[in-house]
């Protein structure tokens, strides 16, 4: 049994609820989800009282042991809307808006771009809600974004590890988990080198913004899909701007050659203001070029990615192995056209 | 330059807007975006002042000519929320409703059910913002949800034309159109057997919700790609409790060797109501043999889907071809648990 699968059954079942409440809540298949609550009930950890599945005393040490803690709310509907709210969030956003203020200045030779801080909070309420966060071990690639404070300070990830190349960020995350007492760890790592054996499948999520050339994806999902656990996910962000519907489907081709199903994309998810972010090297950009003589400087946060969740079916198969080096440029390509 | 392109544009420009405004209201890459602009205002449909685009006098002739009329709000975004909301569709709601509750009884052998109101609206908003309602001719592939008729009824695409195998659905939809003078047809079609040649390649949109079977996906996304222009796009519903993780991978696999990206992927985004629907042959499912020891009947609709988009990258390559048939049965496979 997938320990995500378990997580979410359990945290569903912090009240009781029938068969049919449960399908909606969990995505399992529902013949994997059948031997899942056949085996839970053969060993004590749920009951079933008057047509409702709930924890037993037993059930509900487990739960407790796996991280799980009261339900929030991440999606919600109305009459006549759908909706993702970070207001379950908002004591956690005020505290990492705090911080994030004092963040490390970005540096244009890295590709840096931090998105807004509640675009961080609604991917981490998407990640709660998909069962990504509660319990689980996640490793952030790349965190120009600040996403492990953010994931960290809400106290519900087992562990947090990020993996940086710029050690301005490291010491930064590693001050603030310090100061704060947080179950987060970063560390300088360039994905171009070798990825040291310790951190191979052990974890459950992770979440990066990758370069995007087609070879810098290749090696940001292939360092993302080493770290896996058979079972695991991962979040990232892709852009239309910045890559073509072709670059797309080959990306696509490539996650579903590394075993992955994607299973969740919203599109528009993440913007990037412009202001002492990514504004500041945008001449050096092909889209300086392009678009100064129509409106010159951007009036507007043009930079917006949309959010991918991705699955791997069994273990992911990363394509670049663990111990190759791939030292070329994955910064350019002709479609980087806002990338200096 | 795509038809859906240009609508897009030239509906976003319905009111001046910088260029870096525009960037994120569509979706191409940088490089066609400034080819089709630069185009756009060498023959004179767009102009600058002030640093904002704007429509000309023949450029808001164009838009009226493809069908573009004032911008509704369909998603929106506040300090705490991301949404999707149908209120701007409120009117043609209230009509469909009013029709759908005469709509014919379901029939279990073509394995139908069909999602609340709510949701074809909110499937339709999905289809408005994302281009492919205004001015498109949109082909909707077996329609017991009666999207059809919901899309008709805004006046806004240039044509609708549903395929479905059940006649008494296709007389309502026809008889519906008649009486109200929608820019709606439906035609008796078993996709299984051969496409008719007047439909290939008349499309720009096509929108189903498959049976969740192997080969009746490629099958019904086949008949949906050969209905394509270059370029097009499709919607379709797909569960995770009838469809494991693994087949979801297979899907996609399918749909990249098609020339598809996927481009959007919404969770829990259609509810099926069980009275009078689904509910009426559940217990000859599979899911009655597993679950009714649990709880019986169910005290709650279940039975959600998730909504992708996809897109062609140039030509859509069916994998059927489209004068092949395939008559053997496609609604059932070990994973069908709810399907009579």
């Amino acid at each position: 049994m997938k320990s995500r699968t378990l997580r979410l059954i359990l945290r569903e079942l912090s009240r009781p609820r029938s068969i049919w409440e449960l399908i909606p809540r969990q995505d399992s298949h529902l013949e994997e989800l059948h031997s899942i609550v056949g085996e839970l009930l053969k060993q004590g950890y749920l009951e079933v009282k008057e047509g409702k599945l709930s924890l037993t005393p037993k059930g509900r040490d487990l739960a407790r042991d796996l991280g799980i803690s009261h339900r929030r709310e991440g999606f919600f509907e109305t009459a006549r809307t759908r909706c993702v709210t970070l207001v379950s969030f908002l004591p956690e956003m005020k505290i990492y808006e705090m911080i994030a203020s004092r963040r490390p200045p970005i540096r244009a030779e890295f590709d840096q771009g931090y998105m807004r801080p509640k675009d961080v909070f609604f991917r981490l309420v998407v990640m709660y809600e998909r069962g990504d966060l509660e319990g689980a071990e996640i490793a952030v690639l790349g965190d120009d974004d600040l996403l492990g404070i953010a994931l960290a300070l809400t106290g519900l990830p087992r562990k947090v590890e990020v993996f940086e190349v710029d050690e301005n960020i490291v010491e930064f995350e590693n001050r603030i988990a310090r100061q704060r007492d947080l179950k987060l760890e970063a560390h300088v790592y360039d994905f171009r080198r070798k990825l040291d054996g310790r951190w191979l499948s052990g974890f459950d999520t992770f979440v990066t913004d990758p370069v995007e050339t087609i070879h810098g994806l290749k090696l940001t999902f292939s360092r993302g899909a080493a770290m896996l656990r058979d079972g695991g996910s991962g979040y990232f962000g892709l852009t239309r701007l910045e890559s073509s519907l072709a670059k797309w489907r080959e990306v696509q081709r490539m996650l579903n050659e590394m075993n992955f199903a994607i299973t969740d994309l919203y599109p528009n998810f993440s913007v990037y203001p412009l202001e002492g972010n990514i504004g500041s090297y945008l001449e050096s950009c092909e889209v300086y070029r392009a678009f100064s003589s129509l409106s010159w400087p951007p009036d507007a946060d043009f930079y917006t990615s949309h959010l991918y969740r991705i699955e791997a079916v069994g273990r992911p198969k990363p394509l670049v192995a663990p111990d190759e080096e791939m030292m070329e440029d994955i910064l350019h390509d002709e479609e980087s056209w806002v990338t200096p």
